[in-house]
C-alpha cells in the first residue's frame, strides 16, 4: 500500500474502530487450585448451593442456579491453594484477533488456545496484568445445557431450578485481588483492557488503598486492593450475589450450623452499597457472598472518591472495622 | 471526493464506525403529563418518597436519592394525563449527530432542540417511534448537585442522604408502552436504537402480547405490551427500582396506610424475576414498583421465549392473575 | 362434709382456684388425614422442610426446625382428607382432671386416652365443640430428642439443625376451621377453653364472618370463619410459620418451581398483620405460610372489630379479594 | 376466725389462688433519664421513628406505632442518664393487692403511688429488686389514643398508621441489666415476680454471665448479664422490636446516615435467634433493636444452658465478638 491522504485517513479509521471492536463484554469466571477437593466441593455445593454443571478426575464445574453460561466457578485439585485462571468474555468476535494484535505490539507474552483444550470454551488467550494477575479472554463458551431432571424447570428463564438449597446465590459476580500498587495495576486494567475505574479509597497517606473497577453495569467485576505486607500479589476473594439482604443473613445462619467461620460481616460497604460478609472456604480461598448496591450507567463515570476521613465507611458503612486479615491474608497466584 | 477504493472502503470503515458511536447509553428519564400536579406531587414525594431537585411554576423535577442525575422524574401540569417525553443518554459526544444523519437518511421528522431549552439537559433530538412513541436523545445532563443540607450526606456515593422516607427507591428503571402490534414496534428499537431485545411472551395464538429490551445489563429499560383493545399506543406505566423484596412489602403497607389502590401485586414476573406493584397516582398514571430479577451479560443475547403454555407465569411466577385493566388502561402520548 | 359458713366459702375458693388452674397452655399439633400419604410427605418434608421425627405404616410425625416438641403435625393416610384432631396442651399437670370434671358437669361425651395410646402423649382427653371441631387436650409430651446426625445442631437452642432447606419455617402457628356460626362457636371456645378472643370481622349484614382466638400472645391460635355455603364444619387451614416476609417470597418461588398453586397470596392480613399466602397440599388439605404480625399482651385485650366498611383490608390490607374458594373451600372433620 | 380444720385448708387455699392472682402479665414501659431531653427525643423520634404521646417540660412520652398503649417509653431531662423505672403490668386486676401484701410479709420498702401522680398509669407499687433494679407494678393504664390526624389509620388494628418514618419498630419489646449476681437476681425474679428464666449463658469458669427472662411468650422481657467490673447494676439497654431482618439492615442505613454508632452488631443472638443492633442514643443510653427469634409456650419451660464451649455464639450465632464496652458499659439505677 502506498502512503497517501487516503492511507493514513483509513488507518486512523481503523484504530478508532478497533477500539470499539476490541473490548471485553464481562467477567465470566474464575478457576481456583484447592488443596481438598472433597471438602471445597462439599462447601460450594451444600453450603453454597452451586450447582455442578461438569466434573472430571481433578476439576469440578460449578455455576449458580441463574448463571447461564457452562460454568462460573471451576475447582482444581492443586497442592496449593489460590487462583489458576480468570476469565473474560469478548464483546466481539473479532475482539480476539485484536487483543492478540494489541498483545503483541506491546511486546506482553500471552497464550493462544485453541478451542478444545478448555471444558466449554473457544478460542482463548492468555497472559498476566502487570502485577501478574491471570487474564483469560473468550468469545465463545457453551451455556448451560439442562440435562439434570431433578434441577430442571419449566420457566424459560430459569437455566436450572431455583431449588433453595444452601446459600442459593443468583449469580457469579466478581473477583478481587491484593497488589502492591493499587493505582498502577487500576490504570492498566482501565487502559488496556478498557475496564472502568468506579471508586477508590484513600489512606491518610494518600495512598490509594483500593480501586473497584467493572465493564458492566455493575459496580465491580474486579476489585484491587493494597496488600498492607507489600509482598505482592494474592488473590483476595471471589464473590457470589444474592437477591436481598434477608438472604445474606440466611447465609449467616448457613455458615454458623455448617461451621463456617465467617470472617468479616455482615456489613455494608459504602462505596457501592453492597451488603456482605466474608468466609474462608475448607481450602483456604476466601469467598464473599454479598447482595443489594448500585447500578451505574453513565458512560462517562468519574470514579467515586473515599477520602480518608470517611474512607473506613467505605468499607463498611455500618462502622465494624475489618479484621487484620482481611488487609493482609489470600491465597496465591498459581 | 472522486470514486476510487479507497473511497469505498473508507465508506465502509465510517459506516462500521458509526454503527459503535451512534448508540445509547441507557434511560434517563420520563416525563408526564398530570392532571393534578399537586396530588401527584404529594404521591411521588410523600408515598414514594422521591425528592424534588427543582420545580417550576407548572413542573416538578424528581429523582430516587440515588439518582445521580439531576433529575430522572418529571411532572407537568396538563389536561390529560400521560407521558410527554422519555429521554435516552446517548453513549457518545457524536452520537446524537450521528443519530441527526441517520433520521434524516430514513425521513424520519425530528425536533433539534438546543440546550438550555430544557432544565438541564443540553442538546437534544426529539422524535417518534413508528407507534407514536417519545423519544429524547441527549448526550449532555446535569449531575445533582446537592445543596439541601436536609438531605446531604457525607458518603461520596449517595448523591443524597438515605432517609428512608416513604417508599424510597434506590433508582429510576423503565418505561413500559402498550401497542398495536409488540413484535414491528420491538424490532424498530432493536434495529434502528440498539435496544436488545431480551424476552417475550406469545399467547395461544402465536401472538407477541409483550416484549422486553434494554441497552444496559438491566433485564429492561423498556417495554412494550400488546394493547388488547387494538386502539393505539399508550403509557402503560414507570418504574422505580428497590433493594428487596422486604422494601416491596413495606412499599404495599405504605400505599395501604395512604389510601393508594395496588392495581395488582405484590407478584414476582417469571420472565424477569423481579418482584412487582403497580399502583395508580393520584393523576392516572400507572407506576410500578419492582425489585431484584436478572441482569443480563451475554454480547450475543437470545431472547428468552416464553410461549403460551407458561406465558401467564412470565406474567406472575406465583400464579396470580392480572387484572383486565392491566391489558387495557394506560394514559395519553401528549 | 356438712353444710356450713366454711364449706361455702370454701366451694367459692376452689371453684376459683380452679378457674386458674383448668385452662390451657397453648396449641399443640394437628392431625390431618391425607389420601395420599407419599405425596403429602414429599409435600411437607421437600417442599415445606418439615421434618420427620417418626413414622409408622399410616403415619408420619413432622416438626418444624425449631418446634421443640416431638411432633405439631401428622399425616395419617385415610380415604378422606381432613382434620383428626387438634391438641392443646394444658397449662398446668391437674388441670386434664379439671377439664374431666367440667365436661362430665357440662354433660359433654369425652373419651379419656391414656398414655401410650398415642405416640409422645401422656394422657389426654378428647372432645368436639358445639360446631363438631376435635379437641384433644393433654398434659405430657415428649420433647423431639435429635437422634439423627443429619441435623443435629451445635446450638442448644436448635432442637434441630436450620438447614434452610424448603420453606424451612421456624414452627407450627395455628389452625383455622369454617363453621356455620362463628360467633356461637367463638363464645364457646372463650368461656369454655378460655380461648381469647383476639379480633373479628363482620360483614354489611352485620354477620360475623370470622373470630381469631389465641390463649398465649400469639394473634390466634385457632380462627373461625363463615362458611359461606352454611353447610356445616370444615377444616380451612393449618399454618406453619416464617421468620420474615422475604422468607415468604422464598416460599412464592418454591411453591412456583415445585407445581404447587397458590391459592391466594402474597397479602397481609390488616387484621393481625401478618403477611400469607395458602396453598393446597397434594391431598386436598389447605396450608398456610405465614409471617410477622402483632402480639397480644394485655390481660384484659378488647376484641379488634373490623367492621364492614374495612373488613376486606382485614382479609388483605394491600387490597387483593380471596379467591371465591376461599370462603367455601375446606375438608372434613373426619 | 376460730384455728379448725376448715380454717386451714381455707388457708391452703387461698394461699394457691394467691399464687394465681398474685402475677405480672407483662413489661409494660420504662422511664429513663436523659442528660439531653432535646438531642434524645430528636433520636427517639426522627431516628428511630417513635411517636410522642404526651410531653411535659421535662418529660417526653413514647411509643412505637403499634404499642396499644399510651406510652412505653419515657424520657426525663436529667442530671445523669440512667434507667428512673421499669414498669410491669399485673395480670389481674387484685394482683397489687396481693404484691402490697407479698413485700409487706418479706419486709420489703415499696411505695404505693396512687392513681393521678403519674401520667397514664392508675395505682402503682414501686421498689427494688436485690440488686436494686427499680419494679413498678401497676394494673391500669391507659390505652392510646389517636388524636393526631397526621398518625390516625383506619385499620382498626393500628393505634397509629404505619409510616415508615425512621427505624419504625413494631413494639416495645424489654429491658436489660448488668448486675453482679446474676444468678441469685434471677432467682429473685422467678421466685417473687413469676417471670420465668428461659435462658442463660455460662463462661469457662462456670460462672453465670447471662440469664434472660420473661412472663409472656417471648424470648425475654427483662435481661441480667454480669457486670465484667463487679461495680454494681447499671442499666444496659431498652429494646424495640422489627419486623425482619431486612428492616434492621435498613436501621444500619438510617444509624450510618444520622451519624449515630452502632456499637455491636448486626449479628444474631443464638440464644434467642434475634438478630440485633446496639447503639448509643445521644445522652448515653444504650438501645437495642431487634428481630425474630423463638417464642417460648411451653407451661414447664426448662431454661436453655449455653455452656463455655458454645456460648460466644449465644451472643453472637454469626462469630463475632462484643467489644469490651458490652460488657462493661452501662447507664445508672437513678
Amino acid at each position: 500500500m502506498t502512503i497517501s491522504k487516503e492511507n493514513i485517513e483509513e488507518q486512523a479509521l481503523l484504530k478508532e474502530l478497533e477500539k470499539y471492536t476490541t473490548s471485553i463484554a464481562h467477567l465470566g469466571h474464575v478457576e481456583i487450585g484447592v488443596t481438598n477437593l472433597e471438602k471445597s466441593t462439599w462447601f460450594f455445593t451444600e453450603v453454597m448451593g452451586l450447582y455442578i454443571s461438569d466434573q472430571e478426575d481433578d476439576r469440578v464445574y460449578l455455576r449458580a442456579w441463574q448463571d447461564f453460561d457452562h460454568h462460573t466457578l471451576v475447582l482444581k485439585q492443586s497442592d496449593t491453594s489460590g487462583v489458576k485462571q480468570v476469565g473474560w468474555r469478548v464483546a466481539t468476535e473479532q475482539a480476539l484477533k485484536g487483543f492478540e494484535k494489541q498483545l503483541t505490539d506491546m511486546n506482553i507474552d500471552f497464550n493462544w488456545v485453541e478451542a478444545g483444550q478448555k471444558k466449554a470454551i473457544g478460542d482463548s488467550i492468555q497472559f498476566k496484568s502487570p502485577a501478574g494477575l491471570p487474564v483469560e479472554l473468550y468469545w465463545e463458551k457453551e451455556l448451560y445445557v439442562n440435562n439434570d431432571p431433578a434441577i430442571a424447570s419449566k420457566m424459560p428463564s430459569h437455566p436450572s431450578k431455583y431449588t433453595g438449597k444452601g446459600v442459593a446465590p443468583r449469580r457469579f459476580d466478581h473477583v478481587n485481588f491484593m497488589v502492591n500498587d493499587v493505582e498502577k495495576e487500576q490504570q492498566w486494567w482501565s487502559d488496556f483492557l478498557g475496564i472502568h475505574h468506579r471508586y477508590y479509597v484513600k489512606n491518610e497517606e494518600d495512598v490509594r488503598i483500593g480501586s473497584w473497577l467493572s465493564r458492566t453495569n455493575i459496580a465491580h467485576e474486579i476489585a484491587l486492593m493494597r496488600n498492607a505486607n507489600q509482598d505482592g500479589a494474592l488473590f483476595h476473594h471471589l464473590a457470589y450475589y444474592l437477591d436481598s439482604p434477608d438472604e445474606l443473613i440466611r447465609a449467616c445462619n448457613l455458615m454458623a450450623e455448617n461451621d463456617i467461620k465467617i470472617e468479616w460481616g455482615p456489613g455494608k460497604h459504602g462505596t457501592s452499597g453492597a451488603q456482605f460478609i466474608y468466609v474462608i472456604e475448607p481450602s483456604g480461598n476466601r469467598v464473599e457472598i454479598w447482595t443489594g448496591g448500585l447500578l451505574i450507567f453513565a458512560p462517562d463515570w468519574e470514579p467515586i472518591k473515599w477520602s480518608p476521613e470517611v474512607g473506613l465507611l467505605g468499607l463498611d458503612l455500618w462502622g465494624s472495622v475489618a479484621p487484620e486479615s482481611y488487609f493482609t491474608y489470600g491465597t496465591k497466584l498459581l
